[in-house]
């Protein structure tokens, strides 16, 4: 099995799936913004969504034609530039259009239509202008790596690389192709753009199994990423598996190295979204152990990993463990800041809570690479968390500041 | 009664107290960075401290020290440029020293000295520096308006502004006075600096009374200021009360007046703790409202607070309503979205969760003020809170990010 991390263009495509894009004008840019996966009969869907009480539209028609179809999907419909949330019963009606008109295009049920929106929020969707390019759309799909291209370049907002990754293996006589691509970043994004995941499959499993595992991976890599705390109102993860390879998720072993697959295949699109988060100039690599539970490993983690001091002493590169050391005293777990080591790369800079002799320089130096690992043992038990996250640099600011509504 | 806000010099002190302050080349600047206030037999103290799990040295032993007197203080010993924490067992004895010193000049007992320190943490503090100046730190102590000020200046780190505020009444024939006097912001500063406030009144008092009014205004002012969640290892409010007034705040009208004063000043400091905050353009007075309990409506302004999107939003003065709603969806309080309206200073910009027409560019103009209203209706209840705090500029992180350890 092989994960290929920033490959753009990954050659093996899963059986069963054909992808489109074109140009609808929800971005004033005139970019791609509106694309399409069509999904041979019988595939089967398992999804997350943001954790948000705030839900933009296509979230909730989503939801409603999982319900529906018992998670089985025919069509991913997304577009970019425009979020279709905050606006309120005129927003849901001009979601459920667009899944009209696509599955009409394409001749299945309208709640076989899966939709995602990102962009801007508050602001009408333009139904009239998906609709319009529909036919278009439809008509253009291919089940070739020119045509995955286009679709990924369609979801982007603000990013500013291309997402995939892919991994296959070898079952009896038969491959496996595991397909993702994502668009957002770790950091927040003007405009409350979103997070997509689209995963695809060619192994053959009910939406239940597929359930399980995507919720295992998800844990692991899209809930362990940055995650400054504003989540989106959009945010989704699709994984559809169309079962054309001929391979069941529950023969022997096959589900042990779909799993694996699927972790490499998240995690790399999750180390791709923190690299390309808004002005990321350092990814940091951030282990907590010694907790006494993950959930409490994970607190630290999450607690560090929003600091706004921590995060600008990142971005200068600056080995102040003491920023560090304070965010772990207001994390909420009741331990005892004299049990705390800090290591920056392989030095040892805090122990015990207390300031050690190290190499400043060196610190420095394996800051400002593009990726560094920091650890904390926090002397109180046997578990562990790894959040990826960054750094916060003036960039995001002139970003996000940017008056541009 | 009356409240001054930015007045440097306030001309009224409370009688019963003394101040002064020298360059003890603590900070490399030559800054006055060393300073001591004198308070006469008898005085009452209240103090409230950091809540983070990581303390200072100083902390544990002004804790230690109010105890061991029950709540008597003599004299106040404040370093800027040094924070003493994360320095283990050495800090503590360093602390003790130079208490022991203090004490040992002023002819009383060690206990009877509180001490804070406010500056880079993880660093020794250089107790002999501090010892070789207390003689003149002693010597030179005045109740002067020109003293205060010394003292005022010499507790600064990265304070642009001094910060003190005042208030007096008159209860049968004498006046009480309060006086108050503050350093850091309600952003994080460089090097974990921290919010140190002192006031002074002549008023008498228990320090067991001293204790609930200095809570209940810390509640409303100090404990509501923006708030990122860097909350320092060294944060230290402490209320002195000399009794010199001869008015006793048990008397009939008293208490009430005073608690009114105390409201008034803390409330003031904590306004210009605010603006002075680091690459702060942008106050905002931020209204929950029709929440079902005040820790509910608290706990939504603290993830508004909070959010980067929205600090960043403000520093465009961009009202961008979506990221606030967004912030309140994810709070954790479990409302439903569809009953919140938000208002940016007179205008309503969304009712039921939904955007609605407004005047952008009123709106906009409206958070370029230095000073601007949000207000939120949560649809739920009775209960409100209101937060003071502020946008997050390039200028913030630049000052972070800088690389200076």
């Amino acid at each position: 099995m092989t994960a290929s991390a920033p490959s753009p263009k990954p050659i093996r495509l899963p059986q069963g799936f054909s992808f489109s894009a074109v140009a609808a004008a929800i971005k004033a840019s005139g970019r791609l913004d509106l694309a399409l996966v069509d999904a041979v009969p019988g595939t089967s869907a398992a999804a997350l969504f943001t954790q948000n009480l705030v839900v933009a539209a296509p979230v909730e028609v989503g939801r409603a034609h999982l319900a529906e179809t018992r998670s089985r999907v025919r069509a991913v419909l997304v577009n970019s530039g425009n979020a279709n949330c905050a606006t309120g019963e005129a927003g849901l009606r001009a979601c459920q259009q667009i899944c009209q008109q696509a599955a009409s295009a394409l001749h299945i049920r309208p709640e076989e239509v899966f939709p995602s929106s990102t962009g801007i929020i508050g602001v009408p969707l333009p139904a009239a202008k998906i609709v319009a390019k529909l036919p278009e759309l439809v008509r253009s799909r291919e089940s070739t790596p020119a045509a995955l291209d286009r679709f990924t370049q369609a979801i982007m907002t603000t990013d500013t690389r291309q997402k995939s990754a892919s991994a296959h293996f070898t079952a009896a006589a038969s491959e496996v192709h595991l397909l993702g691509v994502a668009k957002g970043s770790g950091m927040i994004h003007p405009q409350l753009a979103t997070m997509l995941v689209y995963l695809f499959t060619d192994v053959a499993a009910t939406p239940a199994e597929l359930r399980q595992l995507l919720r295992l991976a998800c844990d692991q890599t899209f809930n362990c990423i940055s995650v400054d705390g504003d989540t989106s109102t959009n945010d989704t993860v699709l994984l559809l598996a169309s079962g054309r390879s001929g391979v069941r998720l529950k023969d022997a072993g096959i589900r042990k190295e779909f799993a694996v697959a699927l972790l490499n295949v998240c995690h790399s699109l999750a180390e791709q979204i923190v690299a390309d988060g808004e002005g990321v100039q350092h990814v940091i690599h951030l282990f907590i152990e010694q907790a006494k539970s993950r959930q409490e490993a994970l607190q630290v983690a999450q607690t560090i990993a929003r600091s706004l001091l921590v995060k600008t002493a990142w971005a200068g590169a600056d080995p102040n463990w003491g920023r560090i050391l304070a965010a772990v005293g207001r994390s909420g777990v009741a331990l005892n800041p004299k049990h705390v080591d800090i290591y920056i790369a392989k030095q040892m800079v805090c122990n015990g809570g207390t300031g050690c002799e190290f190499d400043e320089a060196k610190a420095h130096q394996d800051l400002a690479k593009p990726k560094c690992e920091i650890r904390l043992c926090l002397g109180r038990g046997n578990s562990a968390a790894t959040i990826i996250t960054s750094d916060l640099t003036e960039e995001y600011v002139r970003i996000n500041a940017d008056y541009s509504t």
